[in-house]
């Protein structure tokens, strides 16, 4: 056991009126809802990257945290290891998520950096083992290095490309060793900062090559699980290819992906391209490639990636509402892909954080389970529609145009408003959170 | 000759240190540029809608305009149309835009609508055979009138689909007729105010098949121009689903529509949906689908559509540098779907609103040109991507990821990063601006 | 009676698992909170101008509602004010707010339209002395009119700065004669469209001196309620003078008159600045400006003022916080300046968005009052700044930086930054809401 | 002479024909526009920190530049100051503007620290006397170590406060030692992450005191330059209190500092606040608080601070036109708060970047010359205007309510609303850039 988490006790469900803040007030993994224990609808897993290797840095100032395990070299990714897993029993998550960057030392070569990543997966191993915890996801870093200032997939410099392919590989070697559930690529950098400098439709074909690689790759070595691409809109890049759910699903289209490759959508970068979450939620599941979530939250007031542990319990409810409907996770989870504020320095600040981020969900899903099983929202919609299934328009989706102009005259078709009821189905949704 | 335009002159190209305002001092129709005549490369449209139509109102106002053609009968249609045909005399515009609503009154009926609006395209027809002014595109308001409020092609009510199928056979008619080079949707209604009321799995699929019955009529009547569809994110919807070039090429990939249906692409819109101009235009050449353009700005610091006439050259000069690249305009043009201010009372400011605008979109399409011929651009950017084109990089985008891994150790591949000297790309560009 | 709220109750208290819609299930008037009965604190009103003079329209459409008593004259002005006070009975609502131009219809001349105002003021005034619901607050027109297209108290014309000044006279005198708790002042035409027409320092010393005269015309006439100013950054202008709390305070220092005025603040117009509601409202009552507020949510994805009802409970519960934290209202209420969507058509809709809002606002009220009774956020608060009331830094604020300069060496202070604990407050809240 | 810029040639001017990169092609610091040198109109002056302290850093990744003077000794900081005296005298930059961090080693005490910075403040005296370099302001970083992440006049910590007023008056010192014109406070970090922990009545008199304190001493040690605060609206905090010249403005009348402070106003900033770069000047000016400026756009599409060379003409061009209207700069100046792209690793990027901004500065500059001279602008506002120039309104803004009243219904006035020619003015200021 290190020190950093001492005296801090493991978390259990006490219910709302627990005596203590370190206690979840709403989340008991065994709880049943809609037939499935609120541990196995919410899939939560820990990030990481902000929880371990973030150092609360922004762009005006640097690391904040003092962590005992800052370094640069094995022991020192060894003992965020054995913090990290001390995270996971204190929370009880029953997944994880990963960078290479994360977890391993940057080595002088390709090949050192991979054997570094290698020594700590079989930390990993033996750590999951030990405990339980399984890896929801893992994924390259392809951001962060210098090298890939410019791009990886999408760089002008093939030599790049190539280092880049090289760790995903590496990376998905990792995750299938360690038995990961998905498998994720942000492409933080195949964007650009300029278009003056920039071959779009280069770059577009790099791109489309490397995932086709990557998902021949995970077919060649019996990966099970799911490749996720994460969309975000920009930042750090001015505009970013992967810009939405919308732009990944025309860009999987044109490559023939679309069925191999689903969604990793995360609140805050919904946000940041003029979405909504739920938006993005519905159309990805609509698309047939809703995969997993991000369940951080941006500020509103802000105009970059704030990565906040979600805490309004009806955006999180509107969020689950989409994913239930469309018959929960699967491979997918809750991944807290959330920072710290970098003033919030201490041990406890990060074990709460966390509990109130499961609670707000557990909150957010139970509100969406009871809205489904209600039904007064599909309910409404369906009455909405209803006039497409009468017989008289059975055909009309596969008339022409000058068959159905013909209909309008002759029938004198004069279309009468009926109300949208937005605020009605508002009033409804509130009785539930 | 009607009052309004009364004293003010026909527009002529004096230079730039022209006496008057009433001078072009950069659009000198006849100039040639890169080969061509810059009128056949800008192919100037008045919007009808803006400039005859719209009365000056906004959320907070109403009508500030005092024309003498207000009025909803015919009548008050046809002095519409001579005023409108006046300006374009005035200014030497080559063509025109409308919609339905812009030019015929609304009748009781769908028919009686339609019958109105063949009889203004009867007048229009004589007015364009005596004036050479011909018609850029036609489309139909599918958004005005209270029975589009819950949209057209997607609307909850098989009746507004029949009657927005139906109009849009009577403006595809009407475009036809009078030999319009494109034709326009703009899906203003189409997209949804709460996702809490919508299916949007359904009204997409309404949404496809519209379209395909849209493009199935075109080849059924001969229609030679191009169908575009006008991205915009949002507004007057919460949500629009063209939002952009990007959502449009995924939307267009579904239906099979891609080689069929081309973009017109606003500046306005562009930045509502957080890129740049020159962005949706790079996206839409590089996809195969860039059509024609609406040469209106949008302020950036407001929210929401502005409409404005052009008037930042360098900003200008980057979207034409786009369009050239492609090979320029087919039957696409430069739209001015820009609205004077409200407080824009005067037939002069009409007039001069459009000749500043002619003569930015002059310099901006010279400067464009000049940097397409000086080529620096276009040299930097191929020397940027010069090593993917190096034999040992021949089969990069086709190799496997565990082959590429292999190589990147065994020739220890350190990439070092290069410049991407955005400031002396830019630095560049301001001396062709 | 009219025909248009037929079949609709009386909303009356009928607890959270209420049968019917048309019930409050929060908001119980007569239950007592902090030693005060709900509706004394909420203090709730109806906005003339949405609920009963909009029509439905956006800038892409036009009226989508149907009411019986559209039209513009008197006989239309008493069957709308006949429906309105309907509407208050239905509700219970305890105020309402309304401008002169939702209430009478224009006349030919200022003297004209005055007197339609006084017709309509004692029609009011019988209704209210029937009914019992009273004025919270009047204010004037002074951006529909075409007239004040160019602004009104900074219009570059004098006439319309008299034309204004002489409609606000008629205003405060209608809202004295009804008993109004306060008056408000939204300068929604008091901007610019471009500085290049502008003279931002002469429209200043004149936004400066109307101010001052509605203030003295306050105190002439005995008016014992507040004189407020409602800030709102743009739209329909460029850029609003009374852009915000802090901008606005500035003003009112200029022209001293911040012991005179206070602020009217709205959700939607403090998202459109840029801010949260809780930080203008925090902010207003600390430079003890505080007044009353527009309890209208703004959609986070549309860049324009969207005026729709609240629904948000744990943002809500922050807003009443800050204002019980300053002892709650005195005159000042709970306006909801907020529109239906436009799609909602029915008078049920009209009904049960406000009676939705009221719940909302009922239970963020009460979490309000329960954190404050706990008194967990203020006693954190005050213990992160508690070194300030440390003997040995009694004289810091007071000393000068040399001073302090020598301290600082002299002690070696080597300040060791303490968490902000940002999640366990927001975890604290989450309790609550 | 270090390595760093070998090969590189001093700047000169050369004309718009230059045959080379490395030359001005705008930019003749002798040329005398409105009967000043365009150096003495301009005062350019480099940033420290961006160009010399900056390592390329973003949110998602680290160093990119790679220099001859990392490192964190004395002997790194006096290269670093020897390559920077290096590049102004290949700009022929007249200024620079530095922060404490940027030129010193960071010392284990404040003391430390101190004698660091009078170590480097000598050695610049001896590089500015050999060169004749000027220092345009000095500022203290109370924003990047970790002591300062809550704040520094504004931190719960009333030791921080003392570290921040030691801080300034050492940089208050230097600035005074070096004969800098100005003396800068940007408070990056006064604000807050959440108002839950913020007392923002307490922390609002905190930088009140503080800002008097530096006023003060300021007088005492009799320091001629300028006191200016830097306003930004938000990042790194959620909401800073400088917001923007407006709120600043009212901070200062409150503390009674209006005629002892002004701002120093960047465009990025005013785009991060909602405004136009001239607007922010245009009200500082009018308010009687315009200083200097920092001359580095935004990016129109990212929502956070780009820090961009600026690149527009036109948008600069408006700019220097309000800055020449008010007089031009007295004690201010031109400074490039501007970072290379983080991809823009050469030295030839660095002085590019310089370049080519100061070309565009001279270019606005001279467009805003010609159009002062020209006078239509300042004609067409005075036309504007005039009619409360006329005998009969004189009294109209001293006049009260019931009289205007009187006046408006004696003398019915109906007034009519005049064109604000807004794309007239436009096109007009077309013809100078």
């Amino acid at each position: 056991m290190t020190d950093f988490f001492r005296d801090i006790p493991k978390i259990t469900y006490q219910g709302p009126d627990a005596a203590t803040d370190f206690a979840f007030r709403h989340y008991d993994p065994e709880a049943v809802v809609m037939g499935k224990r609120l541990e196995d609808h919410l899939r939560f897993a820990v990030a990481y990257w902000h929880s371990f290797a973030w150092e609360g840095g922004d762009p005006f100032g640097g690391r904040t945290f003092d962590r005992p395990w800052w370094g640069d070299d094995m022991a020192a990714a060894k003992a965020k290891a054995d913090a990290a897993f001390e995270l996971f029993a204190i929370l009880g998550q029953p997944y994880f998520c990963f960078h290479d960057a994360d977890v391993r030392p940057e080595g002088a070569s390709f090949a050192e950096s991979r054997r570094n990543l290698e020594e700590i997966v079989d930390h990993f191993g033996t750590k999951m083992e030990e405990t339980g915890t399984r890896l929801l996801w893992g994924t390259a870093n392809l951001f962060s290095h210098r090298r890939f200032m410019s791009g990886s997939a999408t760089n002008p410099d093939p030599d790049v490309f190539a280092y880049a392919a090289a760790t995903v590989k590496s990376c998905l070697d990792a995750t299938q060793k360690l038995g990961g559930e998905n498998y994720v690529l942000w492409g933080g950098r195949e964007g650009y900062e300029t278009l003056l400098n920039t071959d779009l439709a280069r770059e577009r074909q790099q791109a489309g090559r490397f995932l086709s690689m990557v998902v021949d790759y995970a077919h060649k070595i019996g990966f099970k699980g799911t490749i996720l691409v994460e969309p975000k809109p920009q930042e750090p890049t001015k505009h970013q290819y992967d810009y939405d759910v919308a732009t990944v699903y025309g860009f999987l289209k044109e490559f023939g992906l679309e069925k191999e490759v689903k969604m990793n959508i995360e609140q805050g970068h919904a946000i940041l391209a003029g979405h909504s979450f739920e938006h993005e939620l519905a159309l990805a599941r609509d698309l047939g490639i809703l995969g997993s979530i991000d369940m951080n939250r941006n500020d509103y007031q802000s105009g970059w990636d704030t990565d906040q542990f979600p805490n309004n319990v009806p955006e999180v409810a509107l969020a689950y509402y989409e994913i239930l409907k469309g018959g929960g996770f699967t491979t997918g989870g809750t991944n807290f892909d959330a920072k710290l504020r970098r003033q919030s320095l201490d041990a406890e600040d990060l074990v709460l954080a966390h509990v109130g981020a499961m609670d707000v969900c557990a909150r957010g899903l139970r509100a969406a389970a009871a809205m489904l099983e209600d039904g007064g929202l599909e309910d409404a919609r369906t009455a909405r529609y209803a006039d497409w299934d009468k017989p008289e328009n059975a055909g009309l989706l596969s008339a022409d145009l000058a068959q159905i102009a013909q209909r309008v005259e002759d029938e004198d078709i004069r279309p009468e408003p009926r109300s949208g009821r937005q605020e009605r189905l508002e009033n409804w949704l509130n009785r539930f959170v």
